[in-house]
């Protein structure tokens, strides 16, 4: 266990390290923040920081040597980045999951060796290999690129008609996977932490809607039948520990409900803390920042029961943020503002949580 | 009212500097902390820094150019210092707070002319009035420096046979007042803001005891009765309006009961915010660090209504800190450390807060 008045270093400056460096702070660590962008959210609240590229060796290694242990606010940080830093200090989550989750194929391939459900999916490395795959899995499909897809970034549906051609257009030929289309009756996600020492501990299930592909809003808990939510923490489970992984984390999920029964199937994985569990500042007793901290610093986990009956967050994005007045004038609306100079489309400048607490009895 | 990117000020580097900062922060906004020790908890989570003493007025006017707001800490800023702030920026609360409260005699006199029961009083300038001033208000009574007191120092308790002389070199035969003892049943505290609009709110009554004359547990709420709740209350809201004052404060309270009734008799205000609100961070729909940033940046206040049935503060002084791997592992207990190297006797190093839920319907 570190002791309070360690340093974790936190790799990545936007406001996943900026809340983790709150949280952190709290419990009287330090915080380290490394980015390249001189004015990254997270430097305002860090004790120290570093401005640099994610390959500059001599400042990785100048870092690494300045924290107790490494965490990271983003999954596309490079291998070559990853092995610099854990040669030197605890890099957590570690070098695994990273792989894994960086490349959509290795993942797929990875949840659905677990035996649990993913879309359908085939390797995409050419015009030749889109049309077997369109073959096999019949459209609509949706053609994404294995690295460094996001928020709906790096992904063309394929439907009746659409040339494949323009698809990989689209993508710029790189390495790619095609998944058959999920029908899905809803999206979900579970926000889950597994510690140094293998403990486990999920936050109830939450339902997500996005607008243009980015989340919108996450209601907590989600509307799913007891069995079903059930499974979703147990996939999750099932992949932390298929991983060895240490930290917070998300799977997304999608809900599908045919013949009476609720499925769900597994979309992605992201390792690290995630827009869907910002719900729990406020609507769980540790929120996932705290327990991020306490997972990568060996602490054990904390509780992860609401503190009211429902909680629902809403993103602030772009110029959703020219409504703060309104929404620190609201009751019970709890604002989080990152601390973003210009608020750009699409941009998530903050959020809003609203926590309906339990009756006096 | 400010807007969010606006920077806030801060006099002051301690655990309520740092867990204003941490406020701020969540709302976007960046923080500039001053400090005169290099090491100081608040400088790890603030974005701007100043290294100087608080009579260094070069350093006070590039503070104070380079912020928006200005607020502090602690109730001892020098009179000069909170004047040359004031002039080149909004100091909240303001100096008529600082002066009123930083002085016994000036404060008690302030609170008495409100019509607020306080202990009787009387102003001990010599020996001569010492003696006068004990046989006014009888034994025992408590002899305290005018200035500069703070967690039962500066203050001797006069029982029968004590030697007044004795007390004047104890207090060092500064300016003092003697007050009459209370017998009080139990210590409570109101902890509540005043907006730039004077809009006012307040949080439950707060039981507080004490250890070695420093803040041990508080437990909300206070076991009182509603007219005695309520009558505090009012008190502290009478002292916000009297002051105009902008911001959190604390009104340190006695209750005393008498005849089947309870009376509370205002002892101290603190213009700031106060270690018997730290369990609003949990425990109150708002914490007193967002309530005070939203009073300073001419915000609406947020709701203080509480986010359980109950809940309890436990102060860790000195070496209470070594207990932070047992405060962990306890589920619902929220560990707050503050950062500081050296757990010394009598220093405060952290507080954790346990809300008790309201059970789900």
């Amino acid at each position: 266990m570190l002791p309070p008045g360690s340093t974790i270093g936190i790799l990545g400056g936007g406001q996943l390290g900026r809340m983790i460096a709150l949280a952190a702070a709290r419990h009287g660590l330090r915080t380290h923040v490394y980015a390249p962008e001189p004015d990254s959210p997270a430097f305002e609240v860090a004790g120290r920081r570093t401005v640099a590229a994610y390959d500059d060796e001599a400042a990785l290694v100048g870092f690494a040597d300045a924290v107790d242990v490494v965490t990271y606010e983003f999954e596309n940080v490079p291998a070559d980045t990853a092995h610099i830093l854990a040669t030197h200090v605890p890099l957590r989550p570690g070098a695994r999951a990273l792989a894994t989750t960086q490349d959509r194929l290795e993942e797929k391939t990875f949840v659905a060796g677990l035996g649990i459900p993913t879309a359908p999916f085939r390797a995409v490395g050419s015009a030749a290999e889109l049309e077997q795959a369109l073959s096999a899995l019949g459209r609509p499909a949706v053609l994404k690129t294995r690295r460094f897809g996001y928020d709906g970034k790096g992904q063309v549906m394929l439907r009746e008609g659409d040339d494949p051609r323009a698809a990989l257009d689209t993508i710029g030929h790189v390495p790619a996977i095609l998944e058959g289309f999920v029908p899905f009756a809803r999206e979900v996600s579970v926000v889950a932490a597994r510690g140094v020492d293998g403990s486990f501990a999920a936050y109830d299930v939450c339902e997500n809607t996005h607008r243009d592909h980015i989340l919108d809003v996450t209601r907590v808990p989600a509307r799913l039948p007891a069995e079903t939510a059930a499974r979703a923490l147990a996939h999750a489970r099932r992949i932390a520990e298929a991983l060895e992984y240490v930290g917070v984390f998300a799977v997304e999920m999608f809900v599908v409900e045919a013949e009476g029964r609720s499925e769900v199937i597994v979309n992605e994985i992201a390792p690290r803390v995630h827009n869907s569990g910002h719900w729990t500042i406020e609507g769980a007793e540790t929120s996932q920042f705290e327990q991020h901290v306490r997972a990568v610093c060996g602490w054990p986990l904390g509780p992860t029961s609401l503190t009211g009956a429902s909680v629902e967050m809403t993103n602030l994005v772009g110029a959703d943020t020219d409504r703060w007045p309104a929404l620190l004038a609201e009751p019970g609306a709890h604002l989080h503002l990152y601390g973003k100079g210009v608020a750009r489309p699409g941009r998530k400048m903050g959020h809003v949580t609203r926590v309906r607490r339990r009756p006096a009895t």
